[in-house]
């Protein structure tokens, strides 16, 4: 038996590549893991499923770009460096091979793009649709990851970004939005992590987290974690012009898929924040602020008045 | 919006009661983990797909602990002692709150018996067979963690437990072979990583893997990545009685799901793999030799004879 089965072949072709220092050359049963001195390590996992999380006709080197990203924006929201990732792929029996190939150059590219190497993972078949998985590991200095349960009376809610690209994105990559720029769709298939914003926001907020499942609903989960309500203005939400011109607001703020930066900064910070955004090079946006309350979230139309939100984001179980 | 979405009371009524320090509680966008002072981090990657790695109605708790387990005998195969794992769960939407009631309770059932601790992960749904994948962390002292690149010609080539129950197992546990006991579809539903004799082959064997695709095929990795022949005298593979009785010796030798260790050892080394195998409670037994050679496995009947084997393994991609 001196031949090597088609699964590693496979695995040997397109992300032996890809390997970094303690990924043995994907050759063993495990990756020998030194984290650098002095550090802590930040880990994350996120799936993505065809179908759910991408479409079936999406490029594979966006794909796999998307699922790197969605984990970099988990690193981002902890403030953490990116070190490396192992990825697990069940894709049907018959994936062609350009697929491999496309999907581990999305890999190869971000892996430049955001300085971290893969370090393991499996190849599996699936009768069903592709299911894809990563692990990402970071660093930080010992007691500085961002965490959601810091935010005080008073703070200011700030963002990154715009909002709602990611859930109008969907609708245009569907053909259910004009979307004449394919500026929305890009948003949808390739989020951009705010990691270099993230790494610079110690000791400026008092607690981050990203928007992934909708800017009301996260916005939420820091609320609970910190034990506030929050008041949103929605005039003051930022919005691209693509997005503006959708004239969808609710789904904005309640739609998935944003991959932004949401945070609680002291206004006695305001400055710093700023400081840290233009060397992120990504604007922020305050859009409310932190009271003493219940752990509500309250969002205002323009007139002041609260507005009602049919849905508060996305859940995968109802 | 104060309700908790329906996914995350999942989680916290699920999978919070599982997470160990650096998990946040799940209330983050990862785990802040310290790994050990003056310990390698070893980090390994699995996934299961429903209809592949385990059968649609296998009960919930032994697929969650079927999953740890495979990733467990991974820490194995490299001598690492558990830490955390991270895990991501896609399941269709109408999942009932007992599959993961069941699935939790599996992962804290082998959490006590493995001593290591949820750090994280993601729920997800799917429209297709149910999804998993498991990122498990172990340590090892610096420079000890056990390669499949080291055998040298005139090794032993050990094995731990019986071979070939699993592959046995799968064609019990879907009613193609009598099984009155139940041993073989046991073997297949919850496999027993070799986790406390692998932390004890350090300075023990040269090589060491874990068996998982096929005894041949695994042996073909290690004799690739050691540069050597391997001769296995069939013979000598050790069979359950069960197994023995099913008298499927072919697919005893390539069939897949054994989790069982192979070892390459020197000959002076044997009493002190007698003396780890009993501290690690399981039964050890040579199963041939490493010669130098292109990295080739040839199987040896009962007169000495080279067997043709018509499958080297498993592989998800043909």
């Amino acid at each position: 038996m001196a031949a090597i089965p088609a699964e590693f072949a496979l695995i040997y072709r397109h992300f032996r590549p890809l390997a970094g220092p303690g990924a043995l050359n994907l050759d063993d049963d495990a990756a020998v893991f030194a984290p650098p001195p002095g550090r802590e390590l930040v880990i994350a996992a996120d799936a993505m499923v065809e179908g759910v999380h991408f479409l079936p006709d999406d490029p594979p080197d966006l794909v796999a770009r998307k699922l790197l990203r969605t984990n970099l924006s988990d690193l981002a929201a902890m403030g953490a460096v990116p070190l490396g990732y192992l990825l697990t792929v069940s894709v049907r029996r018959d994936t062609p091979d350009a697929w491999f190939a496309g999907f581990s150059a999305g890999l190869a590219h971000d892996q430049r793009e955001f300085s971290l190497v893969l370090l393991g993972g499996d190849t599996t078949s699936t009768p069903g649709p592709a299911s894809l998985s990563l692990t990402i590991l970071g660093s930080v200095t010992p007691g500085t990851a961002l965490r959601r349960g810091g935010a005080r009376a008073g703070d200011e809610i700030w963002v990154s970004g715009t909002i709602g690209d990611g859930a109008l994105g969907l609708l245009a990559a569907t053909g259910r939005l004009a979307d004449p720029s394919g500026f929305l769709a890009g948003r949808y298939r390739l989020p951009q992590p705010r990691v270099a914003l993230g790494q610079r926001l110690a000791g400026i907020v008092t607690a981050a987290m990203d928007v992934s499942d909708g800017l009301v609903q996260d916005l939420g989960h820091l609320c609970r974690a910190s034990g506030l309500a929050a008041i949103v203005e929605a005039p003051l939400v930022p919005l691209s012009a693509p997005a503006r011109a959708a004239d969808m607001l609710e789904l904005c703020l309640t739609g998935g898929d944003d991959y932004e930066l949401l945070m609680a900064v002291p206004p006695g910070r305001v400055a710093a924040l700023g400081a840290a955004a233009a060397a992120g090079d990504v604007p922020v946006t305050r859009i409310g602020a932190f009271e003493t309350g219940a752990p509500v979230v309250q969002v205002r139309g323009a007139a002041g008045a609260p507005m009602a939100l049919r849905a508060g984001g996305w859940s995968h179980f109802t």
